[in-house]
């Protein structure tokens, strides 16, 4: 088996998860009860929240614990009905379906959604988004590494751009979803600007249902309930999956600088080796000249007469697991990000992705290559 | 340590989530992949969701993996804002924050929010809500047992009573809230007329962070994202979490008659034993008269001249672990579900709730007993 679908779900650290469970068995006790249990679940969830909080370079009370990534990034735009009137919501148009399609719901109820467009390398830049903006908007979401193509958006630059903007005026919520970033690049939420960011446990090796959302902002929540995690999202705190996250997300902190310069070799040499290969192009198509301004973690490729599905499958019969893009969106027939990026619809239909993680070998993708030459022999 | 705070939270069933995270690190791959990883991770979850249904004796599709109950109050209540237009929405006065907290966000949106009101012991009756409703009452929640005084709701008859008032009109959702109901009384959803109802893992010893929401009405989910359980619930699956769930619901299940048998015993232990303490008062009052009419695992009473959170303290400080309320109000002073109930100012100050759980021991009553009978000399 070779694992290359990392993007959509990372192999999870078991020693990391196993050991934190038996930790939450003793901290089982309702965080909110006020007797001695309650309380000493409580103290253990606060530990892991400074322990994520320090790892970010943040306040602890800017950590939410929430259920992942969708609902990180629905509840900071959810907020805005908590607010008088509507407005205007900016989204890059290379959103994960948990922005873009939340972001169609609102428009439902009377909010306006503008489309900040992407190049056709699928990168945002803070003129497109100056550029998108009206006097009504008080929203801003863009994405900081996209999940598909890998892109690593200007983030710090487009929130610079947006506070200069906002001078004197009404702030602008500025949100990213931070899934595919936080512990994976390089990335200082603290320094950016940002006003929010979601992000999902399930990326780095901690059990899927856990996420946090990173809020600096005075917002107030739609989502309302029992008044946890400081208001902003409600019901019982998930700690067995806090304490898991905290723990993984320190191991990813810790050995950033080594992961990011292994998944740089590994990501060089499949680049390379694709690029041998006949009928292969990359998305973008700028894709191996613009290596810095990619993920390291994820690549997007077309094989030319060959639908990204039926190599997907063949692969998978041989033990390879790949993926069409986002398995959020795997029930669509639509490709929006790669559409976004004026991709032709013939190479639409014929794009996959191949996602690494810390664990990736060379012989892994040797093999992955190895294969695919294979499979393209079979139907050229 | 004695623990009765079962309501707030229940002992893990540490074998049963110990097991299923082990298979969930099996089925690791996101269950939207369809490669072959994929595809085995989507064939777990959907067996656990066949699982659960069965137990319900209900249809698979008609099982929504959550995050736990407050999603599975809010996912029917916020659908209403796919409507192009806004309606009435009458909750019961004795409603979980999940649903009074969210209801009252509604109403800054333009929802008329209708109060059902509950008689003195904390009942709601079908009238009651027959009698709030209006002609423009689009959504009805009454939570199925109440999580401070265990009141057991009609449900069946108000979801009859409802559907005969619909006939012809515009059908009215009826959502319940069951987290204190399902797997802990003899309660059959499929049979009692009721569209959604919400459920929380960890109130019978799952972990923390899994929930389900049992929905047989099409509804147009407000939560948007990767379309996920049916378009209702975006996010990827937390699997290990939905295989602990339908683990330990079906040990609830097949030891259904068995607890509740024991805890009807149990119960009626501890009401009698109290009985004979002077200063004690039920809430209700009628509670010791109206045993079948309440859940066999909580109760709900009021020490004279005692504050509840000064008793609580005290007892924790000895080890015992009771409650003063919904562990979801603790932040809150004021107590909405007695209010209603019209139980007076000072009595509300000096309630506590003693919640019990299929492992709790009548030794451990008889010594919470006896060290609540210590702690009423030390004060008198």
């Amino acid at each position: 088996m070779i694992y290359l679908d990392w993007a959509a779900t990372a192999l999870p650290q078991e020693d990391i998860i196993t050991e934190t469970l038996k930790k939450s068995f003793k901290y089982f006790a309702n965080p909110s009860a006020k007797h001695f249990l309650g309380k000493e679940a409580r103290a253990a969830l606060e530990e892991a929240r400074s322990e994520v909080a320090g790892l970010l370079n943040t306040s602890p009370e800017n950590i939410i614990f929430t259920s992942g990534g969708t609902e990180g990034d629905y509840i900071p735009m959810l907020s805005l009905l908590s607010q008088p009137s509507t407005c205007s919501i900016a989204v890059s148009n290379i959103e994960h379906s948990a922005v873009r399609e939340q972001a169609a719901a609102m428009k439902a109820r009377g909010y306006k959604i503008l489309q900040i467009p992407a190049d056709k390398n699928g990168l945002i830049s803070a003129d497109a988004v100056l550029n998108t903006i009206d006097s009504d908007t008080a929203f801003v979401s863009v994405m900081a590494v996209n999940n598909e193509t890998g892109a690593i958006q200007p983030i710090a630059e487009i929130g610079k751009a947006l506070e200069e903007y906002s001078k004197g005026k009404r702030k602008i919520h500025f949100h990213t979803d931070a899934v595919q970033a936080i512990g994976k690049i390089p990335f200082e939420l603290s320094k950016s600007a940002v006003h929010s960011a979601s992000f999902s446990g399930h990326k780095i090796g901690a059990p899927r249902g856990i996420g946090f959302l990173y809020l600096t902002k005075n917002i107030e929540s739609f989502i309302r309930g029992g008044g946890q995690e400081g208001g902003i999202r409600p019901g019982t705190e998930n700690l067995a999956g806090i304490l898991a996250l905290a723990g993984c997300l320190k191991k990813y902190y810790t050995n950033l600088e080594n992961y990011v310069l292994n998944a740089k070799k590994l990501m060089d040499f499949l680049i390379d080796e694709l690029s041998a290969i006949e009928g292969i192009s990359f998305i973008p198509a700028m894709r191996p000249q613009l290596r810095d301004s990619f993920s390291p973690w994820i690549l997007h490729f077309a094989v030319k007469e060959l639908a990204g599905e039926v190599l997907l499958r063949c692969l998978s019969d041989k033990g390879i697991c790949i993926s069409t893009g986002s398995a959020c969106s795997s029930r669509k027939k639509v490709r929006p990000i790669l559409e976004s990026m004026k991709i032709d619809a013939k190479m639409q239909q014929n794009s996959v992705r191949v996602s690494i993680g810390p664990s990736t070998q060379k012989s892994e993708l040797a093999e992955f290559l190895k294969i695919l030459k294979e499979t393209l022999k079979e139907f050229s």
